[in-house]
């Protein structure tokens, strides 16, 4: 368990893998590798049991490659309960093994309500029941709502990702709406900003961060400069379409201020024919990691961590 | 396990009931019955197993009443994984009292993970992992994001609420905003109507509904106009201001059309002086559950039931 600062802590992790890759654990069934699939054949394994499998050899190949995952609830959920126990020994596995785990739950509600999902998930390790170090959230339900995520950031050094504009094709339906030459993500980005520079660490960044697809590059950029205090956690890059110079935008001159996540194009990275002569799963894993670490520092400022 | 149309059974259950109480399950372990707090000292038991308890005397107390009751994920999941569990075990002990089961999970995400929250949670009794007939979901992802929803509804007869006009004070930091006259609240409102009228049942009720605050009567009263084949859950009756005139805007002339859910005013009515004679706490949350239901009964529609 620690209590230091969210962004401090991202800060180090960054420093030390010298990269800001994320990898996003989003285990589907039909995609998981034959040999553990045979599993539920050979032995009973439950699928939560083979996803927790999967989850943790996944970690082990990325674990001394990059500093933080992203597990998706929804996967785990799709399993019932079962799926949700498992869920939590692949935080505890991945905070073990000295990962950043960012719980993709994109939760929110009103009131107390919202005190209980900030107490559920924020806090690494013992900290909370669920042990994370950060949380995606939306923010549908305006700022109060917000609140008791910021509460329990102070207190026990967690972060927070607000949707702001995401990756998607639809995201426009509400997100590019425009008041006054203002789009609706565009305001959710300045109270973004507003709440992390009252939170900012030695690194001039906050616990509140953002959410920005890297599908929408030209956004990007004027996100950054809409939320200089803000990390920015970029999905959409590989499968969705994003590609290293796609992300440039989300950083700052020394390398730092986003976190790229990939989900599909690296645990799925055996199921193409690139790595195919790759005689296990998990080393397919590691040199999709290892090429996307090095694309991004090839093409972004994080070629100067 | 039942895949008819999710309004055909909300109707047949209103109808049996002679009213649309729903009743709120949100434990918070600081207000639970002394009673069974106690049980945590005298016997060990869990807090997530005393939650569950909790929650079957309260079905037990209102399942001859009403026809549907709402668990609130988040208070399960603050318990960590072994929340979840109960929450299923609760859903499942609803589910076999008869009652219609709206999981407030404000869930979403974007394509295959919209996917798996939708197989997670819509589905009644062995349809789906976690056998709900109903989701809340938030619709800031976008329209794309709010479509394996409707896939899932149309195939097991599930409904989904969407989030239109929340019951907090800053619902108005997005929802309240305008574009050419026309508010955040009410393009979602639109989306709504218009996915919910390809669906309609024999009621005229299609399976898309809409949450809308009981605090915001006036707003309730267009959101009706503007959807008139939606299913509109009406949160914020009791405890957070709404009464029973404000709440008449919902329903229609057959008394159809809303759900009007109470979960402190019902849940934790034993703290009350009302009932402060009551010798069980399971008894005050029956008298204030009837109170409720007629005094809707006598300010609404619903009296025509």
């Amino acid at each position: 368990m620690s209590t230091t600062h969210f962004s401090s802590r991202l800060v180090a992790a960054i420093r030390e893998k010298k990269n800001a890759v994320c990898v996003g654990l989003d285990p589907r069934w039909q995609q998981l590798p034959g040999i553990l699939r045979q599993q539920r054949v050979d032995i009973g394994a439950t699928r939560a049991v083979l996803y927790r499998k999967f989850c943790f050899d996944i970690i082990d190949a990325v674990a001394p490659l990059v500093p933080c995952v992203k597990p998706q609830a929804a996967f785990f959920e799709a399993l019932g309960p079962q799926g949700m126990v498992n869920l939590h020994e692949v935080v505890k596995y991945a905070t073990d093994k000295g990962l950043i785990v960012i719980m993709d739950g994109k939760r929110n509600d009103i009131g107390s309500t919202a005190e209980a999902y900030a107490e559920a998930y924020l806090g690494n390790g013992s900290a909370s029941p669920w042990g994370c170090d950060a949380l995606t959230v939306s923010p549908y339900l305006g700022d109060d709502s917000l609140g008791p995520f910021l509460v329990r950031c102070d207190l026990v050094g967690a972060g927070i990702f607000v949707l702001v504009k995401t990756s998607n094709s639809g995201s426009g339906f509400l997100q590019d709406l425009k008041i006054d030459e203002q789009s609706i993500a565009e305001r959710v980005a300045n109270w973004v900003q507003k709440e992390s520079a009252k939170r900012v660490d030695d690194s001039g960044y906050g616990s509140v961060g953002a959410v920005v697809g890297a599908t929408y590059p030209d956004e990007l950029a004027s996100m950054r400069a809409r939320m200089p205090n803000a990390w920015i956690l970029i999905p959409g890059y590989g499968a969705q379409g994003g590609s290293a110079s796609d992300v440039a935008a989300g950083f700052d001159e020394k390398g730092l201020g986003a976190i790229v996540n990939s989900s599909r194009g690296i645990i799925f990275a055996f199921d193409s024919k690139r790595y195919a002569k790759l005689d296990k799963w998990q080393l397919a894993i590691e040199s999709a990691t290892k090429e996307m670490i090095q694309s991004i520092r090839e093409n972004t400022s994080q070629g100067k961590l």
